[in-house]
């Protein structure tokens, strides 16, 4: 069924492109199951691919290179970026999506001209205003997606409502539940709680005809607990708390690290907890977490870590295999109708 | 030294109230060291107090029932909560630190209620547009101060530069460092991240002439890591940051308790490994951390977490405790006043 499955790859994107994408390509090839059958278009250096891909067999039998010259700086702003896109590797990546060469597109590079290219070249989904990046998060029963941790840093209450639509859909699709459960991410539960904007989107979420299961306001610790499956924020604020989460994670893992070392004894008892401990790491593993969704746009395209490693590139790549092989484009297009039906209803009522 | 520290307390606030509120005192009494010679002003109904302190022997000798009628609910809206405010334990408690009666007040009620009477009874620090509540984060070394973590949704540039001068006279006369660095909430460590009143506060921070450690940019990760010791953020961000860090933190205790019942073998060694474990998860207790100081006001007062227990209401009176043995309230008005001489000569400038 996955024959056939094209990912379009920027091989020099992420800090320590290409050595880590090609590895990563590899590391993905050897452990996934349903990629197996998937093929890459790799857009870079020839020059510099071609060594790395002599040492790695199972990629080389898999992939084609499209040579570029250029490259875009990790550090460069998104307008410079803009302006000298075109023939770079990031730029041909997500082009290959458009012309229908690939199904995703995947890049480790710069988040702010990646988002701009795409949205360049793919276009906004009809009716969207903006594009948002939508990130999975472990929690007790497996995860959630919140969305958007980083592309609209303000978003006003019509962004949000297009944000919650992008995430049921993609959630549905992607997690094959029916109905994913949804909630806007506020300082408290209480409906007068938070501000304006959030104010006007919990009531057009919770008016709203579509088939939506709103489940209201939910708060930070709510992120983790799985009570809730798409958490609906601004880029700013779903940003911090993202990497808030993960900073905490690590802390602990240290601190765990620090105990299970405390003296002779927990050192030995230490030896029988390690499997079990390393299964919940594991669980935590933010490079099983790597990959982040761009939703909106007439395509996917997919946003790796750019300091992950050859694990989290090939996490990125899983991301994107799921998505190549999911109805998710049409199942946002059928809800994006809906949602458009009812403003255009909407106008009619008022005044 | 110590002698004659009174503490203003509203039994009344709080899920549990008064009864926590009571426990919370002698559990303090019984383990705290420097608050031993506290004394303290309880504020609530005489008739649900008087059978519990009998039952407390230690805070029946070292507190006066202040009797008072009514009660803030906790959900009341601070509107409502002002308008019958006067009269209420709650409003008792913040006017016994107005009066001189009390040097620090403490609830656990209602915060938008607690914050609105606190800036009407107390009144702000001349200069001072916004109060913040500042929280401390547990990290590597010991912790940091975040603020704010939900007075203010939103906030302006002169804003966020009042909280990095709060939180560094809070944190410099609290925790004895010279000279705290100060890091402010991004999205990312570039200093084009952000919007435009990160971007301005940013600004104003990093040309001020106010002898201040600033750091410039944090990222969320950052606060685990005890780079930067106060970090400054709006009430929206800081409350979600704050919350989501509490609830990863809970997620990885369930799969530790998980990993460590894995099986036989790990059940036996687990019980070496637990005293290390339990310091652990003391060093990460939330209880351990209740206590979010109001800074900006003439007085200070404490809000404890509403849903604590009394090991949680004790932490808040460390808290309390703390501050009223410090020099905060003059330190604060040296550096407050630092900044507008700074603000009074940028205005001659501009033309």
């Amino acid at each position: 069924m996955l024959d056939g499955l094209i990912i379009s790859v920027d091989a020099m994107g992420g800090d320590d492109a290409p050595d880590i994408v090609i590895a990563g390509i590899e590391y993905f090839l050897k452990h996934a199951g349903a990629g197996r059958h998937a093929r890459f278009l790799i857009h870079g250096d020839e020059a510099a691919l071609a060594p790395l891909l002599a040492k790695a067999p199972k990629t080389l039998a898999r992939c084609e290179i499209r040579h570029t010259e250029s490259v875009i700086a990790m550090d460069a702003k998104p307008a410079h970026a803009m302006r000298r896109g075109k023939g770079t590797s990031m730029w041909n990546t997500i082009a290959a999506v458009k012309s229908g060469e690939a199904l995703v597109a995947l890049s480790a590079g710069n988040t702010g001209a990646l988002m701009a290219m795409s949205k360049l070249i793919l276009r906004m989904k009809e009716g969207v205003q903006r594009p948002a990046i939508a990130a999975r998060w472990p929690h007790q029963e497996g995860f959630g997606v919140v969305l958007d941790v980083g592309a609209n840093l303000e978003c006003d209450a019509n962004q949000l409502r297009e944000f919650a639509v992008l995430g049921e859909a993609y959630y549905r699709t992607l997690y094959k539940k029916k109905r994913p459960s949804i909630g806007l991410l506020n300082v408290g539960t209480e409906s007068l709680k938070g501000n304006a904007t959030i104010q006007a989107a919990h009531d057009s979420l919770s008016c709203s005809k579509i088939d939506l299961n709103y489940i209201g306001f939910v708060e930070g610790n709510d992120i983790s607990m799985g009570d809730v499956d798409v958490i609906v924020t601004d880029g700013f604020t779903g940003n911090i708390a993202l990497k808030t989460a993960e900073g905490t994670a690590r802390l602990i893992g240290k601190f765990i690290k620090g105990a299970l070392q405390d003296n002779f004894f927990s050192k030995i008892a230490a030896i029988f907890n390690l499997p079990a401990l390393r299964r919940m790491k594991k669980r935590m593993d933010p490079r099983l977490f790597n990959g982040g969704v761009f939703l909106g746009l007439n395509g996917v395209v997919i946003k790796s870590h750019g300091g992950t490693d050859a694990i989290g590139f090939a996490s990125a790549l899983n991301v994107a295999i799921e998505m190549a092989d999911s109805t998710f484009l049409d199942e946002i297009e059928r809800t994006l109708d809906a949602l458009h039906d009812e403003d255009d209803n909407l106008e009619i009522h008022i005044p």
